[in-house]
């Protein structure tokens, strides 16, 4: 059994892929996230139908986040 | 009577098809969830209306869950 | 007075007819449910306006569900 | 002072109309509610604006009703 | 300061306007409140862009509605 | 450090300008506020990209206000 | 590990990029925030796609909050 919360833990200092509920993908180094799966990436890089811009550092609430991919 | 989160733990280690609010697809093996309803799949398939695409392991926000299938 | 969690008590091993958020009805036999109204159903049938499919077992999230008809 | 509550207490066993969310509206006669404003209705007629249908007993999410009409 | 909820105790028993999410306006005498903002009017009327039509009593969901206006 | 209610306490009997989440924006003297930042306006004007109109005193549900500006 | 809450307090006094659910962008510098992530801002400039205005002060609620950038 993998918690999803352990999962998070395991992908600290990581790259992972954020699906945002406004459909944007974030992709940067998870370097940290709290119990309601806040998330602080760094290095991120935003994704959207017409673009890819550097964002550097993000702190994303965690109400907006589809998924995760590690 | 089956309690929901029950079928969930009877699940784990088999393939589940999950339908999110925004409509996609996600197939994927059922490695971990929480009280939330949050999830992890592994060798998760993505499917919408336009395409199907492997997206590997993944963590679900259960509020964007609609409805999980065993 | 006819509460309705016990409405979904006594509605159990029968078939009912959800309405949920998304538009679709599913009807299946309740295997189960919880306190938020999480629900388990077996033999499920979906539709929508365009397509009726079986779907099995499923277990829906109670927060998507509109309404509930036994 | 009319509590919500206490006017749906002295509505039970009397038709009452429901507006919800999705625009619906339900006539029916209610036999029961909860705290969180979850409603059993019995002898209920769905109205839309394409159609009238007898839909027998149903479940409703409190969260799904905007309003109630003794 | 006049807090909220005191302002709608002030309003008991007299005539207030409703904004309501779905941009419905509600005209009626306030009967009735709980902490939630639930609401119970009495000699309401309705109006929206296409019409005005009155609806008696109703009893309101706060969450529902954004504004009140004394 | 100013705590936004803290800011909101600086700002009583004084005009204030709110964004709601319909995108409407309204203008008045905040008399009043919760710990939900449900809010009491006097002598409000409302702004749309149609009008501008003067709405009197207003009680504003905290959940449909994106911003105030002191 | 970098808490979201603990980036916030370190971006104090320092000019952040907020991004707003209804997809505005306002820039400010970051003078208050609570466990809410309600936020206040000042010397903020908010920007969509069609003009960038000053808007001065402004305390955010954190639920209508997607992403801060420090």
């Amino acid at each position: 059994m993998v918690m999803p919360l352990a999962l998070l833990e395991k992908s600290l200092n990581k790259r992972v892929t954020l699906l945002l509920k406004d459909s944007r993908t974030l992709e940067g180094r998870l370097v940290g996230y709290d119990e309601f799966m806040n998330m602080v990436l760094e290095d991120t890089e935003e994704r959207t139908v017409e673009q890819t811009r550097k964002i550097g550092s993000v702190i994303l609430r965690g109400n907006n986040v589809v998924s995760i991919s590690p």
